[in-house]
């Protein structure tokens, strides 16, 4: 088999079969393939897509490069949730003690990653004390005894991902859907989980802004996980305007507790309530998603879903009390409120602007090296839909102490110009826009 | 400016402008820019194709990677010519003194190569004594002197070709017609020629099978000589069955005397009448290429042409002798006629599967460091349209001394295999398809 020869045959648009994938990504893998090659292949891949068959031939190979995490020791359905990312994404920290306090055991495995604001790893390091840093058989053994961890990766999982990453990176070969598939679907199954629902998120502050695109995405990564054993499901949701209210680190963990309690903004509950309804179902504890919602409404309702989330706290070091007391969260030095400028109802808010506004204040990674601000962020007060007198509320943002006047007058500018108007009411666009299972 | 978002302006389908391209050829002659990246442009590029300007763009960038070719010194107008490569393709060997005793200066530089014989400098070195190296400064006063030279390239031209050209051999990315006709004008015109006629190849024996895809190379590299100031035309020609009759070195060089004595193969004749009479056209020489056809008719007949040979010959230290006397080429040890297994009329003579039978025996090279045997290879005696006895001669084998019985089976059966024959006449197609001024 020869490199030149499979670069040809992507180029002229046939498929790949599961020998030549295979050759491909453990030579790349091993060094005896150039770059040079390789990214020649990934433009080629770019162009000619990828079939079902190679598309999961591809995720197994990749997994194959590395190490994988056996949950075997836990007993039960382990269901994992992976988000494309949005801004404002709260929703790990919610799940993850809510669909554990209902019964199904969450060994979740997160990220810190470039972004608006952090990773899940970095909200809730946001806890005092809270630690994510834990090797597997802790991690297992967690589980185990309260139903619930969230922790970092740890081994070498998928080393071909972060190998093909790092060149697509460079060679603007991100945005092929095969090679987002792959690279998503191999990292969740080297996890472990035994079943995965997907929150594929679509809009202005999502990096698939075409809904089309998002379900096509979906039907890959789905296709991806049933062909590998891990029965999956995605759902669809709209990614227009941040979720929640909050976009900052601890400013999310707040909302994520006062969710847990009850008290959240209706969107962010709402999808939680449909990713952990479907995590249920897949985890065999209810026979539909549907009375998985509303197990989750009972769980939070009746304390419960509060009540594991301090366990996880306290299990993983960190100070439980900031559940009774949110102030025991990092508190930024400044608070600005934003005003509107005219009065309307609420037509546009433009959740990528928001989120680069977040990240200029300190909230978000720009570079690998950048030091994350906890405190800081912006919490949305009018969203979508919202009528809004001249002269009120639209934001408040949540500044360092130091944070000087420029900086707070271009955020304050972001935030404003991430917003349009209309003089009309307007209608609320749904938040799950589909599912595919 | 940055790599990355250059190739993702390609990607998306846009045109580079002429900063943008020149900071992508000099960034790669430096090594700034990785071959990676350069790679994945070039798939953008295979894909996306390039407009006229881009190509003339990519073009000048790519000649001013390196050194010119000054020919200044030679009074006139210097017309130059080019083959995009066929099978038994001896056109430059007549071309070169017949022009030159027309009255046009030719100042040859030609090359090597890999393929089914060698290129135009290992034909000509298998004439005793015949040198092909020569500096420019020589290549000069020869051609003042007797108005003809033919040299290897010399100095360092097109470096940017040399590099991108290695890339694309492994990346799959050769076949881009842009890149094809960046990459050959290049080469022509830092070569200093003043005029340019190419002989684009289309058909079984030639790289581009299709003969729209020829036409369509032919416009671009026209084009581009045209936008560089170069005045070029090119003649699209048949090049389904071998030219002339010879495949092999010496044994074309024979042709090629015969040609000039006025007794060589028709086609051979007729495609160097067609091709120097564009020449003798670009070159001032006359009015037009009939006119020039009808020159050099009497060129060859009057004895010019073979006396301009002889003349060359000489300047370049071979012996003119062999003009005179055939035999004092190198002569192969065996020859073996292939008899034809039925009767009929010749329909198709694969030229490709001729070439591969003529490497076989040792005419060509298949990798860099192969040796060529320049005694070696297949005179026809059947083309196509001809009609043939069961039993009567297709071809002539010319092989070496020691060549093993089962070489010379296999090399029978390819030429056997390489004619389809029918009971009806054949139409002659015709050789020059068509030009691009």
């Amino acid at each position: 088999m020869r490199v030149y020869d499979l670069i040809l045959k992507k180029r002229n648009g046939f498929a790949f079969n599961k020998a030549e994938i295979e050759f491909l990504i453990e030579g790349y893998v091993k060094g005896d393939i150039p770059d040079y090659q390789i990214s020649a292949l990934l433009m080629a891949i770019y162009f000619c897509g990828m079939n079902e068959e190679e598309t999961l031939n591809l995720t197994r190979a990749m997994i194959n490069s590395g190490d994988t995490i056996d949950l075997k020791a836990i007993p039960g359905i382990k269901v994992d949730k992976h988000s494309t990312g949005g801004v404002g994404d709260t929703t790990t920290i919610v799940l993850a003690p809510l669909v554990a306090a209902a019964g199904a055991p969450v060994a979740k495995l997160s990220g810190r990653g470039l972004g608006h604001t952090g990773g899940t790893l970095d909200k809730l390091e946001s806890i005092p004390g809270f630690k994510t840093e834990m090797a597997v058989a802790e991690l297992v053994e967690a589980v185990k005894k309260i139903g619930v961890a969230v922790a970092g990766q740890t081994g070498n999982l998928v080393p071909a991902d972060k190998l093909l990453y790092a060149l697509r990176d460079v060679t603007a070969t991100v945005d092929s859907m095969p090679l987002i598939a792959g690279s998503i679907m191999s990292k969740k199954l080297a996890s472990g989980a035994d079943a995965l629902v997907l929150d594929v998120k679509a809009g202005d502050g999502a990096f698939l802004k075409d809904r089309a695109a998002a379900f096509n995405l979906s039907k890959m990564m789905v296709s991806i996980g049933n062909g590998a054993g891990c029965k999956t499901v995605a759902l669809v949701t709209n990614m227009d305007q941040p979720l929640g209210f909050a976009v900052g680190n601890a400013l999310e963990v707040k909302e994520a507790i006062q969710t847990l309690r009850g008290e959240g903004p209706p969107d962010l509950k709402e999808l939680c309530l449909f990713l952990g309804g479907w995590m249920l179902a897949l985890a065999g504890k209810c026979a539909h998603p549907d009375q998985g919602m509303d197990l989750l409404e009972k769980t939070i309702s009746g304390g419960a879903a509060l009540e594991k989330f301090k366990e996880l706290v306290r299990s993983q070091h960190g100070n439980d009390a900031v559940t009774e007391d949110l102030s025991l969260l990092p508190q930024s030095g400044k608070q600005v409120a934003v005003a509107a400028p005219a009065a309307g109802y609420v037509k546009k808010l433009e959740a990528e602007a928001i989120g680069l506004a977040a990240m200029m204040l300190g909230a978000g990674r720009e570079t690998k090296d950048s030091t994350i601000d906890p405190a800081v962020g912006i919490v949305i007060t009018k969203k979508i839909g919202d009528s809004v007198q001249a002269g009120e509320n639209l934001a408040v943002i949540h500044a360092g102490a130091t944070a000087p006047a420029d900086q707070l007058d271009a955020v304050r500018n972001m935030i404003i110009n991430a917003y349009s108007f209309q003089d009309d009411p307007v209608e609320k666009e749904k938040l799950v826009l589909g599912q595919v299972e």
